[in-house]
C-alpha cells in the first residue's frame, strides 16, 4: 500500500529549512490530475514596504517555486530540481493568505511541465508561473 | 549635487521587510553601465534540504529579483515593479556566499530589461536570471 | 459605430509580408473576453525533418507571437510590440493544421499579458506560449 | 577522424524543409567554446509591415530556436529538440542581415541552456534569447 500523495507531500514539504521560515501549507492534492493547491499566510517579513501590505516578488517567486515543485514531485515522488522557473506579476499581492494552484502540464521521463496561479484571499489573480523540473532518477 | 547611485541603493534596499531578513547587501554600482553586484550571506534558513549545504531555489529567485530591480532603479532612481521574471538554476548552489552581477540590458521610457548572473563562493555560475521592471512613473 | 473585433483583427492579420507566407487564420474573436482562435495550416515548408510530418518549432514560435499579438490588439486596436515571449514545447507537432487559441491575462495601460495554447488537430496541447506586449499609445 | 562541428551543422542546417526557405547560414562555430554565429539575409516576406524594412518577430524567434539549436547540436552531434524558449525584443530590426550569436551556458545529460544574441548589420543589439534544449539520447 502506498503513501497517499497528500502525507507524501506534506512531509517533503516540512523539509527545508527554509520551508519552516516560509511556511507553506498544503491544502488539497488530487492524485487524478496532480493538482495541488498551497496556501501562505503572509507574515511582515515577507513584505515589499514598510508602509504597504503588499507581498514581495521574492517571496512570491519562491512560493511559485515550491508549489510547482510539489506538483512534480507529487506525481513522481521524488525531489526534482528546478530547471527554469518563469514568473509574471500581474498586480501587487496584498491581503493575510496567498493561494498557490499548481497543475502538471505535462510529466515526462526527463521533464516536467507545471502552470501555477497565484490567487490573493479575495481569489484575485496576482500571478502566474510556469516551470520545468528534472524529473529524471539517478 | 545629485545623490549617487550607491547610496540611493543601498537606502532603498534597507527598506523593505523582507530584505531586512534575508540581507542582501550591495557591494558595488558602475553609474556608466548601471551595473551593480550584490552579496548574500547564506544562512540556515536559506537551505533546501536539512542535510546538504545547498540554497533554495525560491532565495536565488529572490535574490535575482532584487538584484535585477536594483540595476533598474539605480538608473531611473524610483521602484520598478517587476512586470516578468526567468530564472534558469544551472547547478546546486553552496557555499558561503552568493553574488549577483545585474547589467541593464535596455533602459526605456516604460520597461527596463536586465540580466542576471549568479556565482557562488568560487565562481561558479550557479544561475541566470533574465526580467523586465516597469519604469514608468505615475 | 465600431467594427467589429473580427474585421478589424482580419485585415491586420492580413497585412505583414510575414502573415502572407505563413496564413495565420482567425476563426474565433471573443470581444467580452478578448480570447481569439486562430488556425494554422500546415505547408511542406513548415517541417523541421524532410521525411516526419513534424512543425518547426520555429513556425511554432511565430504562430504563438501572431496569436498572442491578436489577442491584446483586439482589445486596444492598434500594433502592440511584443516585449517578450516565452514557448514550452509539449509534443512534436504533426498533422494538417494547428489551432491557438490566444487568451489575455491582463490588459494595462503599458503592458498586455496573454496566454497561448497550441493544439494539434487531434485536438492534443503541442505547445504553450505566454507574451508581454506594449499595449502603450505614442 | 571525427567531422568538424561546422561540416556537421552546415549539413544539419540544410535539411528541414522550414531553413530551405529561411535560410540561416553558419559563419563561425568554435568547437572549444562550442559558440556559433549564423547569418540571416533578410527578404521581403520577412518583415512585420509592407511599409518598413523591419523584421517580424516571429521570424526573429525562429532564428532564435535554429542558432541556440545549433551550439547545443555542434556539441552532442544529435538532434536536440527545444524544451523551451524565450525571446526578449529590444529593439526593432531593420536592416539587410540579422546576426545570431549563441553560446551554450551548460550542455549536461540530458539538457543544455544556451544564450542567443540577435545583432543588426549595424551591430546594434535587436533581441536576446535563452532556450533549453534535450540533449538526451534514445
Amino acid at each position: 500500500m502506498t503513501e497517499s500523495a497528500i502525507s507524501y507531500l506534506r512531509r517533503s514539504l516540512a523539509l527545508p529549512p527554509f520551508h519552516q521560515w516560509l511556511r507553506p501549507e498544503l491544502v488539497e492534492a488530487d492524485e487524478a490530475t496532480g493538482k495541488v493547491t498551497l496556501v501562505l499566510a503572509v507574515r511582515p517579513e515577507f513584505l515589499r514596504d514598510p508602509d504597504r501590505p503588499e507581498v514581495h516578488g521574492g517571496i512570491i517567486a519562491a512560493f511559485i517555486d515550491i508549489a510547482g515543485h510539489a506538483a512534480v514531485a507529487g506525481n513522481v515522488r521524488h525531489g526534482v530540481p528546478t530547471i527554469d522557473l518563469r514568473v509574471d506579476y500581474l498586480r501587487m499581492a496584498s491581503g493575510a493568505v496567498l493561494k498557490a494552484t499548481a497543475e502538471p502540464v505535462r510529466i515526462g521521463r526527463t521533464i516536467g511541465v507545471v502552470d501555477v496561479r497565484v490567487t490573493d484571499d479575495k481569489d484575485v489573480l496576482v500571478a502566474l508561473g510556469r516551470g520545468v523540473f528534472s524529473t529524471r532518477t539517478g
